[in-house]
């Protein structure tokens, strides 16, 4: 069996979808294939850090202030795309794989990092939510649409999330 | 033509959603391809049998039954991803595909059957929930990630729904 | 670099994954790919001209007029899948775009256009939605699921949006 390549557009920022991703790009990382993650738009959620206090950036207009206030910060603040039962429905999702044993979305996330999956950041998806590079966890790269283009062109399978 | 092979992973569980994924799933079986869907997450709702009853499963967690209670049973109750109204558009919709002579998804689901595309269930989704084989409708076959893959990395269009 | 062909299917009519539909067929026409993209479902929202008043079609059911007037009319009354604030959401992407100079949907539909993107509608779903070609904008085709699977077979992305 020889290297296919995976990518896989993070569109949504919710638990689940994101969830359903890493499952598939490790899954496809763990039989030998190259995976390229491009996180964009409500997909940045996803990949940012903790957020520390309320400060606006220097340079971020007050509408990116409120997108990034309301978008949340990273795995632990996802929210769920069906039953949300008003940010219940995520916290019952977590305990019920911790039950079962199924990894979390930080665990899938640090062995996506392991296994050497690239993770790309769209670039403009950034720029209009007013994100910095700092916002976001370490080993990202921020990249436009073309570099996501140029992978999904070297790829076997594509599939946007 | 040669005979190509098509992929859809069904994660939604929305009436209209399904019923996308099974016209294109059914228009590409028409046209002679080998179709695989595999359903995961909300996209379980889909196949399960209509229920029995509030009965637990014996080994079924309270979250695990809290998750089954809530997740619709089968095409008769699955519900739109837009314009829900509380539950009255999805109604809506099937009667309006009546009018219209275009199939059910029932009737979807059935040619889909006749035409042998194959149906998988997610069975890491399927232990998060709590179904076991018994709940889902005969004919799926229940496996990993990585056998979705092993048929992607065959096909010449993947879908995700 | 040969001509590559890619296809999204727009399933979606948010404002938000219209966007991202169009920035990625843009960006593919860029680099001289062939594009095509298939309208269907909610995705005809996109397409649909600015309503004149509130007008029943000849021949269209009393649900369909009620489908047709609670979907949006274009890309000016599309709005968010996520942080949608009672339709405040929208109206704040499309100020926050406008401030970072990043395209509106308007001009990237227009640039899909100039590029010569192919747009097509599924006429099925116009059939259910109750949409005739005189509700959509100009230089639309409509075909149904076949022609999208045939464009697919020859495309090396095919995306669902």
């Amino acid at each position: 069996m020889g290297t296919d390549k995976k990518t896989l557009i993070v569109f949504s920022g919710d638990l689940d979808r994101a969830i359903a991703a890493f499952v598939i790009a490790n899954g496809a990382a763990a039989m030998g294939d190259e995976v390229t993650m491009f996180f964009t738009f409500w997909g940045l959620s996803i990949l940012r850090k903790p957020r520390r206090g309320k400060v606006r950036h220097p340079g971020q207009s007050r509408l990116q202030a409120m997108f990034g206030r309301l978008m949340p910060s990273g795995p632990d603040k996802l929210r769920l795309s069906q039953l949300n039962f008003a940010g219940m429905g995520a916290p019952m999702l977590r305990t019920v794989m911790r039950q079962k044993n199924v990894a979390s979305l930080q665990s899938l996330m640090a062995t996506a990092k392991e296994q050497g999956i690239k993770l790309l950041a769209c670039t403009m998806s950034m720029d209009v939510m007013g994100f910095g590079p700092e916002d976001l966890i370490d080993g990202v790269e921020f990249v436009g649409v073309a570099s996501y283009l140029g992978e999904a062109d070297e790829a076997n399978v594509n599939l946007f999330i």
